[in-house]
């Protein structure tokens, strides 16, 4: 058995964990961990700032994803958020929360993980906290700018702005799945996991959209979103900040490979896993009809499809066939339980 | 019994708890909850960010404070972060982390007290994220700035600088210490909580140095800190990031009301809580002799006292009579257990 992080004790942990995420904010007038507080260069007249709070066995499963996942996702979805205003991600903070008899080595793991993640989008590290806990806690708090360019909200879609995504969806909710299934032994998710292995890499390693974002921003999206509580419930935000309707058709959605094999196995319709999936971390875009091809092309190579419109109402539906289905609770809500 | 969190829903729950802290970032160029992150001015161009994390059982007892003592604390530690590094707060984001079946009231309680130490402090919520969690789980991330002033940090102290603190120590640990007797039913610890109310009210309600920290920054402060895992080892912090000895003398030690009384019915030293005891939130400054006399000035009415001197060395000692004591292990450590 290795070292725990109660035989090293909380200063001697955070140095250790701190020589894992290479770079972190150093000395000079900008200066990271080691002061109550951190004191970081702002570009321009303002900062973006976003936070998220995951815990094991909720937002996390250790048996699904290992240590360097979660380090990696847990700056991701940050990142996302950064990416959805347009902006890019710059300085991070991190809170740890863990049990006294975690084994050092997992936790440097996964402060390797986040350093992956923080190389790969020019994060720095500039401080934050480490306390006992009973579960695997992590407060992660990202700080980023926009640039010459001004933010993109969730309240500037006007009706007949066209709706776009990113890529593809469906796939970390469906890499989910397959996951879950081969933990309980199920040998349909096991042979589904060896055909489709991007699913699995979908939902432990979500590479966030900051390049797109970036393009959209100064390209005409009127407003953006990252997709992690859904494309439907996270459309109807954008629907609900922006005082209007909105309407998707399935035939239009870009769907992750495997996913409808995925959905076969599950017995679901694919569209339940597309639209009311999660996680993954694409951008849902607005722009005007006039801008959408310039929206392409400034956000190319990525795919950018588009799968809807704003309309008037107070509504966000899936146009199926014939059907028209409400999307407002086709979605994640973390205060209830999962499926 | 009352509506739970879980009945509400994470979108509606937000609403309802942002309604309890009022200011909170609005409409225009400057924007928070609702949108993917929080844009944020900035004056100057660079930005103070602190983050800390708070678990109900490891952080705060629930029988011992009230969820508005736990609301006003979770935010008046980052305040206190802030204060040190003689920066004035701004922004604050909140990870919540809370069990579904939590009461809304309850959660209420809790952002009322973070919203009176916010109005109290000048700070203006900017956003969040809530999450299901087994306990109660909160991590504050707060921005500040030190408008024309550099940022005090802990690694300027000289040899030959005096170690300097605000107001008294050791009222939070006693207060801590009576407050656990009050609820395990000692009738000592009640009557001593009669008669030295202060005491409790220094461990559920601190009050962060804000203005004295301010006055410290432009008034030759050379290193500083906040006394929060407890005055020995935030001493022995300053001591090492400036690699350098430091002593101070029990005689001079500025001790709460009320904590000789609480040493007595506990059996120990008084010195032992109001060094060892953490949770102040009083200022730790060194300056140099010939500031001192406009360093005790520029903090009045608040006390600012002598305590020691910054020497060669490198160890924090005690100078109590005849004896020195090694202070570096007189503190709280957040990975080993509570006595």
């Amino acid at each position: 058995v290795g070292e725990s992080a109660s035989d090293l004790g909380e200063f001697a942990l955070i140095e250790r964990l701190l020589s894992r995420v290479r770079p972190f904010v150093g000395d000079g007038s900008t200066f990271g961990p080691g002061d109550d507080a951190a004191s970081l260069p702002v570009e321009g007249d303002s900062v973006l700032v976003t936070t998220d709070l995951l815990i094991e066995g909720i937002h996390f499963d250790l048996e699904i994803s290992s240590f360097e996942d979660v380090g990696w996702k847990a700056l991701a979805v940050n990142v996302s958020d950064i990416a959805a205003m347009g902006g890019e991600p710059s300085y991070a903070l991190v809170g740890l929360g863990a049990p006294p008899e975690i084994a050092v080595a997992d936790l440097e793991r996964l402060y390797a993980g986040f350093g992956a993640c923080a190389r790969a989008f020019h994060v720095a590290l500039a401080g934050g906290d480490s306390v006992r806990a009973d579960r695997v806690t992590i407060a992660v708090t990202l700080l980023g700018n926009t640039g010459d360019a001004s933010p993109v909200r969730r309240n500037g879609a006007a009706v007949g702005d066209v709706v776009c995504v990113t890529g593809a969806v469906g796939g970390a909710a469906a890499g989910l799945a397959l996951l879950r299934g081969a933990k309980e032994g199920d040998a349909g998710a096991v042979a589904l996991l060896e055909r489709f292995p991007a699913l699995a890499t979908s939902h432990r390693r979500p590479v966030p959209r900051v390049r797109e974002g970036r393009g959209a921003a100064t390209t005409g999206a009127t407003a953006m979103i990252d997709v992690s509580d859904g494309l439907g419930q996270d459309l109807d935000h954008i629907r609900a900040a922006s005082d209007a309707g909105a309407s998707i058709a399935t035939s239009s959605v870009p769907i992750s490979e495997g996913v409808e094999a995925v959905a076969e196995w599950r017995g679901v319709d694919p569209i339940r896993l597309a639209v009311g999936g999660g996680d993954d971390y694409e951008l849902l875009i607005t722009v005007k009809p006039g801008d959408l091809d310039a929206l392409i092309a400034a956000v190319a190579p990525t795919p950018l499809t588009p799968i809807g419109e704003i309309i008037r109402g107070d509504r966000t539906t899936l146009v199926d066939g014939s059907d028209q289905i409400d999307l407002a609770g086709w979605g994640w809500d973390s205060f209830l339980e999962e499926e």
